[in-house]
């Protein structure tokens, strides 16, 4: 299961978490329609490397316009292309700055995913692990 | 069936002008989610009235607060809350704005429809109608 996937299975009150880490810097439609995709770059690499930031730039931009190509819904595709519109403004002359946001969108994610975890463990398991 | 069910309706070429109309100034997901009651309101008044764009504002937002409500997913409902952040920074000191970039795309939209119309009209039901 994507890590997306299971993101949207959390309980509400940690789902506000997840809510609070996603804006115009990098809009939550992104990661929805890109979810695997955004999963099997690395951008903590790219987070400090400003040749493979732009590598990466440009492709998730490639990525939207494939979306927006085949999306049928009108809404949808039309804001396919402001969030893309948006991105090119926001980033196309630091796309390292980019690569920090998601790297930390994704950091974040798993540190909440790997909370429940640690909750859903009882304490027979986890004095096991001791 | 409503106006925006119709400009749904209409072929691309038709849409794309519809498409700009859109923006971050009046986000395209509320002409969605509220598009009954939008078309119910005298936005056409309200532009050039300070209280009763006032009262369209608030009950816009009471409007979005009653959808995110009923919103079950997470996306949408993230999204809406976003949209009613960007609205309350950009309009709440200046509704009239509002109303006026909502008039202004209602009237765009029937501006569109109504040539469809026209175009449709063959020669004869024209000719009746002089």
């Amino acid at each position: 299961m994507s890590q997306w996937k299971q993101i949207q299975n959390l309980e509400i009150r940690l789902l506000e978490h997840v809510d609070y880490l996603y804006d115009d810097n990098f809009p939550m439609d992104i990661r929805q329609v890109l979810a695997s995709w955004l999963e099997s770059q690395d951008w903590d690499t790219a987070a400090s490397d400003e040749s493979l930031s732009a590598v990466l730039f440009n492709n998730l931009l490639s990525q939207l316009d494939r979306v927006r190509a085949h999306e049928l819904n009108f809404l949808q595709r039309h804001n396919m292309k402001m969030i893309q519109q948006q991105l090119q403004v926001k980033y196309s002359s630091s796309p390292i700055n980019m690569a920090r946001v998601i790297s930390t969108c994704l950091r974040e994610e798993r540190r909440i995913l790997s909370s429940v975890c640690m909750q859903e463990q009882g304490p027979l398991e986890k004095s096991l692990q001791n």
